[in-house]
């Protein structure tokens, strides 16, 4: 498996996360997506993700090549394909709960917030305005995603049990803060992903690890 | 059941379409989003829905209050506790095709153009530029739809089978064409979705049926 990814992305990092959690090996394929370089924008990068987006999940069986996007679909893919360690628990109502606070951050917040968003907020406004808008969206989503996990949440996002949903919690938390939301406002999900932040699968994944990551990273 | 649920709001549009495909009998209460009302701002929805989204599905069992929010985790788990109709194919990577398309609308597509967006974007440019914006948002979106339509599509969104896939397309279609999309160069996605509004469940769920919609729709 090749996985088109960026060292901050933080869809891109999900899909890290559950590859690594599954002991899934799989080959990196960097893609530049920063303002400066806009590599996803390049023609040849349109076949592989027609949204110019990473992460793109790519396999080759018998000969025929499968491009998967979209981090949901890839990190559910994944989960019926290495069903173990299980990252979705059995029960319906639970299973609803982890899917719900994945998509509160997945389209509730990411996409509000992603690069293509804010240089387009950036080109009408101006970037003090960009800033503005990614710290608006990422406390509002604070919001409930606290109430979430206040309400769900035990040693993990739902439950006691790690899932889908701290996969999708640590990357949120990460943007929050970049974005200067003030964390201290959402005490139970900073402790959830502290925890799970501990755990080598998310150690390696983190976008300090990769191999684009620059030297020194900016925050 | 009951719905919470807006008449022109795409992500209730869904749910809609799934219950009655399922032939799940609901309450439908209506919450008026629009600007002009701004229902969901109310403090008492803070209970219902602390994202101040519809839709949002909410039953009782022994006595216990549930509700779940976010388009995708209800319209999966109603799949999941009331599997026949089927929603989901059978085979993984069929299925990871449904959630992928299923994802490019609901994360790539429709967060950028909600109400509680263009509100944001009229307030920082004025109204021009938020008709603008959801309009370059559809038009991109569409872009990777057609393509994902022609190349896993047959008689529906994905194969020749109805999946959830249709069920996120066809309202998909409706805002493009709202927000003032050529929908002419996307004739494989018009197509589908004209096939699958002409069945009954999808009749049933169409804005202009609903309780809420106005006697005649500003469109």
């Amino acid at each position: 498996m090749r996985l088109y990814s960026y060292w901050r992305s933080s869809a891109s990092w999900r899909v890290r996360i559950v590859l690594a959690y599954k002991k899934i090996n799989y080959e990196y394929v960097p893609v530049n997506i920063s303002p400066s370089h806009s590599a996803q924008h390049e023609p040849s990068y349109a076949e592989v993700n027609a949204l110019r987006q990473v992460p793109v999940l790519e396999w080759s069986h018998r000969g025929e090549l499968t491009r998967l996007t979209q981090s949901v679909a890839i990190t559910e893919h994944l989960e019926a394909i290495h069903p173990s360690p299980q990252l979705l628990p059995d029960e319906p109502l639970k299973r609803a709960r982890v899917r719900e606070l994945l998509e509160i951050i997945n389209s509730g917040v990411q996409p509000l917030q992603n690069t293509a968003v804010l240089n387009c907020i950036k080109k009408l406004t101006g970037d003090d305005m960009a800033i503005d808008w990614a710290r608006g969206v990422n406390e509002h989503g604070m919001l409930a995603i606290e109430r979430h996990v206040s309400t769900f949440g035990g040693r993990y996002a739902v439950g006691d049990a790690l899932s889908m949903a701290d996969v999708f919690l640590v990357p949120q938390l990460y943007n929050a803060a970049r974005f200067g939301v003030d964390l201290t406002r959402f005490p139970r999900s900073v402790d959830i992903a502290a925890r799970a932040s501990e755990l080598p699968a998310f150690v390696a994944a983190h976008p300090d690890a990769q191999q684009d990551a620059p030297a020194k990273a900016s925050t």
